[in-house]
């Protein structure tokens, strides 16, 4: 090894010791309790030979996605994404002009949308998500994400991530956690963009689903997806997806509303250490501010059963001095 | 470094290699074209700048279970588990005496149950693997599992495991695939051994299941069983499964009936390299013979498929030279 190759090493090697000391893994989130709070809980299920300590195969961490890992107002992004599908077929369904939700959605009277209920809802879902293959679906969601913007920010919706809550999945899958998505939407549609921007491979993506058929046409086989509901991940839902999919009470739960209470509940009443946490939007600044009374993603009963049981309520606006990376705040 | 410490470094690299040298990860296989082509297989896809390298987040290997992982004679064991339920759950039920199936589960009478059809072994199955709450339940599989013998052999049925196949799911893993079970038997109950016997754990357990609702009963979650039928997951049913929980396509499928044709379909039709592996069931002497007419395991439109597109047909008979560890042969 020759003297300048010598020394550059121990200036790497000294630079890498610098950057360990100073790096914080959860650097966007500021120093209180709900910090400390993560971190003794990773310490302490993390400290073999400690009275907390959990193999790494279990150390399961699930996961809302819609307010919890992206933004969700002024409506889950997926609803943005079927109301622009909407337009982008009208010219194949020249009735829509005339039949309600559609109309609605065409003319961008999103109240009226919401009027119609779930079976609006629905309806434009089962219009815009299926039809297609499996693979024809992912190319479309991908063709979305990467050309559409948020009507209000102007941004990319994979931009409207929350930074502090990418910092925490990295911490957790550095301490040996397997971080898994639970959400009440469609497990296609996050599987198109979970593992390039959380780092969630598709196998642990949980998500509602519509029924899907296999087909074998000429030699080429196909997934067909077709319009009925096949599960709907939400509320009680969301336990019995988790047992379904992984078989196993995670140990660590993150939500941000009423739909994720059971997931909290299920995860928080197993036995050894547990670790529930809630995102409670307050900053109506930089982001949005909402709870009790908001029609997406309301936090009502689950802020009552945070406090009984002791949960951690993230307050955003003064835990988290950044919420999106490329807000430059 | 001292003279001392290199040198057991240096005798230590000798035995790390000469160990290498004489081990055979596939020792159960005979040499001959099917282990050839597990090990070219893998080979291929895992030389890093070769033209068939797979990164190892897609090297997804599914395996069927029931008569490739395991025996399934004389019928699928999970039917077993049913029956000696039936037998044990009798005296609570004492109208079974006299109604059919439960008639002739309770007389032993294998014919007369199997001539009830789906429909019987379906009664069967909800009568003894629902109503009860999901830890509850494997419990009662565990029990069962370390206490009850298969009828013929007098063996644990966990015994009753394929030795090349677990060297096969060690080989694949430790050339950084992740292995998958895909059954039509039940999640649940396979959930109950799959790691311990096949070190799959939970999360790679796809499977038939039940449907389960969550209660939270006085601050104490559980997921009831209900005897509604919620996914079969055979034939057709395993691309759609293959897909809800894994959400891409493997590129090793293993299986061992026709109940398994569309899962190699599905993984032999995508891109790239790919392979496709039936076991066929060749030795009346150390295990059991069939294929085109059995009734379990029925092997027909795969043997006709995997001659024309060139899938692996392993021959127990003369491919295995040990079928299970604790036989002795």
């Amino acid at each position: 090894m020759s003297p300048r190759l010598l020394g550059s090493v121990t200036i790497s090697a000294f630079a890498f010791l610098a950057t360990q000391a100073v790096a914080d893994p959860l650097s966007s989130w500021n120093d209180g309790a709900s910090k400390q709070a993560i971190i003794q809980f990773v310490a302490q299920v993390s400290t073999l030979g400690g009275p907390n300590y959990v193999p790494p195969s279990e150390r399961i961490a699930v996961f809302d996605n819609d307010g919890t890992l992206w933004a969700e107002q002024p409506l889950y992004f997926q609803v943005m994404f079927a109301l622009d599908r909407i337009k982008a077929l009208a010219p194949e369904h020249p009735e829509w002009k005339n039949t309600q939700p559609f109309k609605s959605a065409l003319e961008n009277d999103l109240p009226a949308v919401l009027s119609g209920g779930e079976h609006a809802l629905l309806e434009l879902m089962m219009a815009t998500h299926t039809g297609m293959t499996a693979s024809e679906f992912s190319m479309i969601v991908g063709n979305w994400l990467s050309t559409a913007k948020h009507p209000t920010t102007g941004r990319y919706y994979t931009d409207m991530v929350y930074q502090p809550m990418l910092e925490l999945l990295a911490y957790l899958r550095a301490n040996d956690f397997k971080t898994y998505i639970t959400s009440g939407g469609g497990i296609a549609f996050m599987r198109a963009f979970a593992e390039e921007v959380y780092g969630i491979p598709p196998e642990q993506v949980i998500g509602s689903s519509i029924k899907t058929r296999y087909e074998y046409r000429d030699g080429n086989p196909v997934l067909v997806r077709l319009p009925e509901l096949n599960f709907f991940d939400d509320k009680s839902g969301k336990p019995v997806a988790i047992n379904q999919h992984i078989g196993r009470r995670p140990i660590a739960a993150f939500g941000n509303s009423d739909g994720d209470l059971q997931m909290l509940q299920w995860t928080c009443a197993g036995d050894g250490t547990r670790y529930c946490l809630y995102v409670r939007h307050t900053d109506a600044e930089r982001e949005w501010a909402y709870d009790r009374e908001s029609r997406v993603g309301r936090l009502d009963k689950g802020l009552d059963q945070a406090e009984t049981d002791g949960w951690t309520v993230v307050d955003m606006k003064s835990d988290w001095n950044v919420i999106c990376s490329l807000e430059g705040n």
